[in-house]
Formats: C-alpha cells, structure tokens, sequence
C-alpha cells in the first residue's frame, strides 16, 4: 500500500514503534521515588526496580527458616499442589484416549501445618542439587494465595513489613487492595500472565527473576481461551511419599465441564521463544529482572510477567507484594482491549 | 464471530469502551492542583479546567484595548489572514475549471503595526452585530503565530503572565517548550486538530469555546491527506477595503505544487456532524467547554479540539497557551498511531 497513513502491518508497527521509544532495560533506581516520580512510572507505564528499599524490614532482616518456624508452628496455612510447579498455567491434558489439548490447569489447594508445608519446601530444594537425581515424580507446593493473605492467613507475620508503600498509596491515593505473602522454593515457575493492579513487589529471602512484556506486546503471547482444569487428589494413595501430611494420593488433572466459562491466557514462554509464537513473538523484546533481597520492583498494571525463583542457601524463596487498583479511566485499558481484538482478528 | 474475545468491530468497541469509562464533563477544580494531583491527570491524559486560576494575573487585570495600544503602538506584528478566519483549516478549492477538492488552507502573513491591527479587529466585531449585514468579503485577521511569540514578538507583555505554570513544571520536570499569545475575534475559528504537547491554555479576555474529543476518537475525525494550500494577497488592489493598512490586494488560495507533502488532517467537524463524517463519528462524545476571562484549561496531549471565541465587549479576544514537551514513552503515543492505521484499514 502507498499510502504511509496505511501500513502493511499495524500490529507489528504498533510494537516496532514501542520498542523504538522504550528501553527493555529496567530503569534502577538509588532509592524510593517519591509520589510524583512514582507517578510519572505510572503515568508512562513503566517498571522500575528499587535496589535493597526493603533491606531494613523486619521481614528481611528476621524472616528465616527457624523464624518462622517458631512463629507459625503448625498453623494451617493453604498451600497450591500441583506434579510441575505449574500452577494457574497452560498444560497438556492427555484424555483417556490419549488425546491431547492444552488447558489453564489450576492448583489442588489444601491446608497444611505450617512447618511441614516449609520442612516439605526445603527438603525439595536440597534434593535439587545437581549430584542428586531429580525425582520427578514429587509434587510442588507453594503458598500462593492472592487473596491478601498477609492481612489473613498470615495476619501474625503482617506487622513486620510495612501497611502500605507509602510513595505508592500518596501518589494513586488509595491503600492497597491486597497484600500477598509468597512462600515456594524453585521448583515453582509463575506462568506469562498480567493483573489489572498496580504491583509493588518486595523479596525477602531469596531471588526472583522477572521476565515482563509491555501490555502492547499482547500479541506476541498467543493468548488462548484455555479450558480449565483442576490437579485434584486422588483417594488412592501413592506410593514412596515420604512426608508426614496427611495428604497421600496422587494428583490427577481433572478438566472442568464442557460447560465451564474458558480463561483468555498467554500460551507463549519468552523463555521457549520457538514453542507457541505468534508472528509476532519475535517482535517482543523482553525485560530481565532479578530481585534480591530487599529489592522493590514496581511492576505497571497490565504488564506481562513470567516469574521464576531461586531459593536462600536455607532453602525457600519468600516474597511479599501490594496490589493497587489501577484507573481503568483514561485511554490505556480500552486501547489494550483494541490491541487485543485486533491481533486477535489478524493472527 | 462467536469468540467472545473477537467484537466485530474492534474501532466502534474502542470508543464505546472509552465513553464508558470516561465522562464527556470536564472536571472542574476550584484551584490549581498540585503537581502530583496534575500528574493524576497526565497519568489518564483527561483534560479540567481551573475557574478563576488566572484572574489576578497582571494580563488578566490591566490587558485591555487601551493599555495594549499604549504598551505596543506601532510594533510590527504577524498576522495571519484568511478570508473567513479559516487559518490552517481544511478548505474547499475551485480550480479555474471548477472542479473542487479539499485542501489545507495556510493563512497568508504579513507585518502589520499592532494598533492597526487591533483597530481592524475591533471594528470587524462591532460590525457583526446582528443588526448590521455581515461582509462577507471582509478578510479575517488573527495574531496566532505558535511559535513561542510571548517570548519573542510579544516579549514586551511577557512579565504580565507567570513565566511557567508551576503544578506543570514541577510535575512535568521541565520548562514551557513554548508560549503563545493569541488575539483575535469572533471571526476566527482554529479547526479541530491536535499538538503532540501538554498545553496550559488561559484565558485573558473575551471567552473560547472549545469541543474536544480524546486521542481514541481518531477514527471518527475523517482524517484525509490535504495537499497544502496557501492564501496570498493578489497583486491588484481590491475594491472598498476601508482599512489604512499597507496591504490592499484581494486574497487568492494557491495550492502548493503536486510534489509538496501532503498534510493529514481532521475534516470532521463535530459542529456539523453529519458532514465529512466517518462511520464512526457518530460515537464520538465531545467534551465541551468555555473559557472566562482569568480560566485556565488543561488540554492533554493528542486531544482533539476546535476552538472557536467570543470577544470582550470592547471586541477582542486575548489568551495564552503554554505548551509542555509530551512523554513519548511509555504506550500512548505508539498506541494512538495504532489506531490511526487500524482505522484508515477499516474506513
């Protein structure tokens, strides 16, 4: 086409012209910003990572393994199973025919005593090192629950961070909707997903190393409308489980009725470029980050991100993070939603 | 198309997304906010208006006719002539054989002496009264340079007007890219259009009229490739122009040379909306305000707006405007183009 008004591929040069007009390094910041700095990232959608903001919480400077131990003891905290680590991702369902379709498998979730669900972690991890075989069969386990459980379930640990990120709550003007306590260990990979909040995340033990795409990079991660499917428990119980939980069987991925409303999720993995892409996967040029402890990250809303963890020498990676509503006012979320309905009519 | 995530018309749910999600009433403060409560407003690019910001301003107290043409006298100005106050207007031409086509309209310039000017301005507006019959062969004058003119031309009358908008200086960490002075009259009207700059605009006398409508309505402006075309004064005097200015000659529309680069531009008018209109204009919302004397508008970047005036009741029509550098990072900018190419597809 002639015309320069008219280009042969808007989605590409939607991303293209991204790209040309923002870094995929992160910006990295001495200390907190201030409201108004924070709010000139929000207003350009943009991450940014705090070295060591949190180094002086009392999280990061007390939370270890013996800590918690003796804080929580057996409380029963909910813990995320799953054969893989892929909890809330897309996977493989093999039906009995052997038939195979990908589905947005969803977490078998149980009560644990606190300290066998962090012995359970920790053993796992040691188990990891590279002279001892990997035993595959073992399942993952991981306090995920994103649903404030720091000011809930965890409500004993929640004066040793701070209530609020207080640049964060002057600049949006509002307390934050959620805060979340993470506690996994590396075997644990959070899939390509986003969130409609404003995400301050802050580790504490460990790392967590953050692959982020911009909302325009939508379609680059193939997004599919997944089936859901649950790992639930089955009554048989299996064999060589050494650990001490009352929680025996083995886990079976049981798909949801044909009638179940389908979830729109990302398919793609920046980390396996080739499996899943879209003509436009190669467009996205990711953004790295690793958090150490005491890091702060801001993570935009709508942002992309795939994150995986490595764990402290004790064996656990503990992160905590505050979720703020974002403004649904203002062009970026309907003209997320016209990118969307775009590509999805292009691909 | 039964996927839910594929609307048959991803440019109408665009803008009927946005509607819902934004009022078409401008906000309306009762003071200037703070940095931080303007970056609230950058950060969803949504327009206000502060009644009465610049009421004690010295131009706002002491500008009128009187002191003008005793603080300028004679100074030579630039001013743009049109023959119905279509300055940088989309204008219908007739070639010599009477065909016609649409093209964007240049003002012819020249130096006139202020009072002079002035004089013509007053006259003309006191001529409109409904009493009196309009001439239509009167030609329309207005001070509209944007290049800075109350830093240069007009720098004698800088120190009347504060140097900088702070909220915005302080917010947007930088100084005015530009500041302009405007004066006219009711004869002239600026055609819808948008500037890739944060703009502070304020009234001084006489009120403006403004329809805005935001970047995402692009799709419904009917953008068009004008080639460009420029008023220039024929050499032959031209018949009962009463006025003593040095230039007499009738206006004549030259339309530049086939090569010269076409210029895009709005041919929608939200004022009559059922001209020139594009499938989608019908679901543009405009937002519409006036402008007192001492008013100041916040106008984000990529808005839309027309802006037509009201004179004072001594016949003019003075504000200023201060342009602020646009961020052109972060998702707005690529996001709009996006939408200027997906739209001129579907149109």
């Amino acid at each position: 086409m002639d015309d320069p008004q008219i280009p042969e591929d808007p989605v590409a040069e939607l991303i293209t012209n991204y790209n040309e007009l923002n870094s995929c390094i992160i910006e990295d910041l001495d200390e907190e910003p201030s409201p108004l700095e924070f709010m000139r990232f929000v207003a350009r959608n943009t991450p940014f990572v705090v070295r060591g903001a949190a180094a002086d919480w009392q999280a990061t400077r007390t939370w270890n393994v013996e800590f918690l131990k003796d804080f929580l003891q057996d409380e029963s905290v909910n813990v995320a199973v799953t054969p893989k680590g892929n909890a809330d991702s897309p996977t493989v369902f093999t039906d009995s025919e052997g038939n195979t379709t990908l589905v947005f498998a969803k977490p078998h979730e149980e009560d644990q005593p606190f300290s066998t669900f962090l012995d359970y972690l920790i053993k796992q991890e040691h188990q990891l090192q590279p002279t001892r075989p990997q035993q595959e069969e073992e399942e993952v386990r991981y306090a995920q629950t994103q649903n404030d459980n720091l000011r809930h379930e965890y409500l004993a640990l929640f004066s040793h961070v701070q209530r609020t990120i207080p640049f964060a709550r002057i600049a949006l003007d509002r307390e934050p909707d959620a805060i979340n306590l993470w506690i996994g260990n590396s075997r644990s990979v959070t899939a390509l997903h986003k969130d409609n909040y404003e995400n301050i995340y802050v580790q504490v033990t460990g790392q967590k190393h953050f692959v982020l795409l911009p909302p325009v990079c939508q379609p680059c991660v193939n997004e599919q409308m997944l089936r859901p499917a649950r790992y639930e428990r089955s009554s048989s119980p299996s064999s060589g489980n050494g650990t001490n939980t009352n929680t025996d069987g083995r886990l079976e991925l049981v798909v949801e009725d044909e009638k179940a409303e389908r979830v729109p999720f990302a398919t793609w993995d920046p980390d396996l470029p080739r499996e899943n892409q879209t003509r436009y996967s190669k467009l996205a040029e990711p953004m790295r980050v690793t958090l150490n402890p005491g890091d702060m990250l801001y993570l935009p809303c709508m942002w992309y991100h795939k994150v995986s963890q490595s764990c402290s020498p004790e064996g656990v990676c503990i992160a905590v993070n505050y979720w703020y509503d974002m403004d649904f006012s203002g062009p970026l979320y309907p003209l997320s939603t016209f990118v969307r309905s775009v590509s999805n009519r292009e691909i």
